[in-house]
């Protein structure tokens, strides 16, 4: 992804998204709403807005009269063409992979999930993904023109350059796989790789219109934890790509050792396989742990919450201690970043979020330096599991939408 | 201080201080450059220059030929007239108060620093930071009407909005105090009131162009701990100005127990006031602990380090072990952020760094997640201990350049 350059005014090119997005977001505008929202000059606008009509990517539809019902001639409104173009979008999570279409106004036209291969299966796992995408696009029946791009969500770390996938802890087998280029290669599409937690900001930024004018931090609960961060209306990315390693805040002193050599970092003692681990070893659950396949720890997790809802004291307690940890995490980010809001999401929270979703705000609002001055918002995501497939397909749709030399969409 | 709001494309009045900032940072430049360093049209440059010029803020300084000696009509150079604005800079720590007089091209004309009075004294202390200002303007001779405002870099959280000090841990007797419109009022300056923190990493990228492209954490090392984080171009504030909360990331387990209800914090186990704390308990330093006086404090803090320095085995080991908790907690920030570099000032650091400049980054690039594909280097501040209170200043330059309805400098 091209990032701009420090100090460079956004000028020009820019313009054209800021456009689309406005569009996008408010449904429909006319030319003078587009020039007041945005702060374009009328010639600007006009001119943007009949290279998107030529281009097939807005339509004008119907006649409005002036503001409020005043005076004034009549205003075109503009609005997309849902249909004109599309984004697969594609979520790598070592025990689901979940693939989606989303339409250019934001529609989920199809998706579906199958298991992840085995960890081990790099190969096999690119040839699924490639054949899932084939299949997707076949049932769906879009015109195989419309669809501008791939976008694949994947956990860190990444070569964002090279679209890579280095050596995830939790993808086993996987180290330095070029995923970006040999999906582009089968498929034929241009493909963005990045990572989970960055595409789940972005799909939230897309799909609110609330959310995308607050700072808000994204954490992604699923087989390993990570977050994705949007201050302002900029997602973080950081230098290399990899912004959202929270792993190894320690919240846990007396907590299972961790490879950075501390204790109760996050990522040993708030994951389901961490919270499986737990529930065996106090004799909640069977001691079955047979080597880390995910599947069987996602069951296991599951059980372990359902004993929780039968009202078992000491799978609650595994889950209470467990949303304690994760708000004092959430509070050292806060406290560092003052977001305004905290989305939580992924396959874990679907789960866990009847007995995090009191809790974990009320110890985190306990923590924070701020309280008092500034209210940290807590919400489930409102994209359910589809999540950061939706935010890949978003990366292709916001790529593909910023003209530039190489964008896929209009020169 | 005026957020921009979420999507609204940088234009109009921003252009102004684009074209400043690259002015003030190549030391001068030609209209024609201006254009190709902004991608600004040349009749904006025109328009924006003329405007400064009329305004006395910048001069036109001798002609040069075409660009590299080659042909073309002979360009003028546009520099910054820097006794033409002048900004005051207080820097409020809990031990010293330090006073910056800075020139619009980024000279500091005057500086000079006085004790702290005790932190239970909020009204003495306004009082001399009024008088110290105005001692600092007389004797500097600069014309009072060049002055155009006070900025003043205070400890967090504060109340960003209405320009008031919260609650300083570490300014016991601070609830809740009108510091802004205190010195407002007292000097019939405008005055800005921002988190030290903030303000050090404005300094940052005020005074090193080299900064200013990369994203950086500002960790300042004083009474307390706190960071500045600059991503992108952009300083983070947060939703209420109180970014840059850090003391309560954990990395010591079995340090001592914090108000959090955590062991091992860093405000608990990182400041002078605990590695002194800690010194005492092992018997390195005399157990004279009175209160927490922060002068005294300060002097057995001296008195730790100066034993390190003559190879107090001891000694070494409390600093070395501060070091390696410092380097954890910067990782902790490094892996969520993924920033380019870490720069590290403040009173503490100046007496530190001979022993960190080897250490942190050592036991840092060990916990990188992003080791291997993203280098994140540390550096000292070039700035010294004056590096909160010329960012204060830098605020009010920041403030004035970019014109808008209330803008402090042109219209
Ligand atoms: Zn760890
Ligand atoms: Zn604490």
């Amino acid at each position: 992804m091209e990032r701009r350059g420090a100090n460079q005014p956004r000028v020009g090119g820019y313009n054209q998204a800021v456009i689309l997005d406005q569009i996008r977001r408010a449904g429909g505008l006319s030319r003078v709403e587009l020039a007041a929202a945005t702060g374009l000059s009328a010639q600007t606008v006009s001119n943007i807005s009949q290279r998107l009509l030529d281009a097939g990517i807005i339509e004008e539809a119907g006649r409005t009269s002036g503001t409020a019902g005043g005076p004034g001639k009549p205003r075109t409104t503009l609005r997309l063409v849902g249909s004109s173009r599309h984004a697969v979008g594609v979520h790598l999570d070592p025990s689901v992979l979940t693939i989606v279409l989303l339409a250019i106004d934001g529609t989920v036209v199809a998706s579906h999930r199958r298991p992840t291969p085995s960890a081990n299966a790099p190969t096999r796992t690119m040839r699924l993904i490639t054949r899932e995408i084939e299949k997707l696009l076949d049932a769906s029946g879009v015109e195989r023109d419309s669809v501008v791009g791939v976008g694949i969500a994947a956990p860190g770390p990444i070569d964002a350059e090279r679209g890579v996938i280095v050596d995830p802890p939790n993808l086993g087998g996987w180290h330095r796989v070029p995923l970006r280029d040999a999906v582009a290669e089968a498929t034929g599409l241009p493909v963005v790789l990045d990572k989970d937690v960055t595409a789940a900001a972005v799909a939230e930024r897309w799909v609110d219109a609330a959310a995308a004018a607050q700072s808000f931090a994204f954490l992604y609960m699923g087989t390993g934890l990570g977050m994705g961060l949007m201050l302002g209306d900029d997602v973080v990315r950081g230098g290399s790509g990899n912004a959202g390693e929270i792993g190894h805040i320690v919240t846990d002193p007396q907590g299972p050792v961790c490879s950075c050599g501390m204790r109760g970092c996050i990522a040993v003692s708030c994951t389901p396989a961490s919270l499986v681990a737990e529930a065996e070893d106090l004799g909640i659950l069977p001691a079955t742990r047979v080597g880390s396949d995910p599947r069987t720890i996602d069951d296991a997790f599951t059980a372990l919450v359902k004993l929780a809802g039968r009202g078992h004291v000491g799978a609650l307690g595994v889950l209470e201690r467990a949303a304690e940890r994760i708000a004092r995490a959430l509070a050292v980010v806060c406290n560092l970043l003052d977001v305004d809001r905290v989305i939580i999401g992924g396959p874990a929270w679907s789960r866990l979020a009847p007995w995090f979703e009191r809790q974990v705000p009320e110890v985190l609002s306990g923590l924070l330096v701020a309280r008092g001055l500034h209210h940290v918002e807590i919400v489930g995501t409102s994209l359910g599991e589809d999540v950061g497939a939706i935010g890949a397909a978003c990366l292709v749709l916001d790529e593909a939408l910023t003209p530039r030399p190489t964008s896929l969409l209009v020169g």
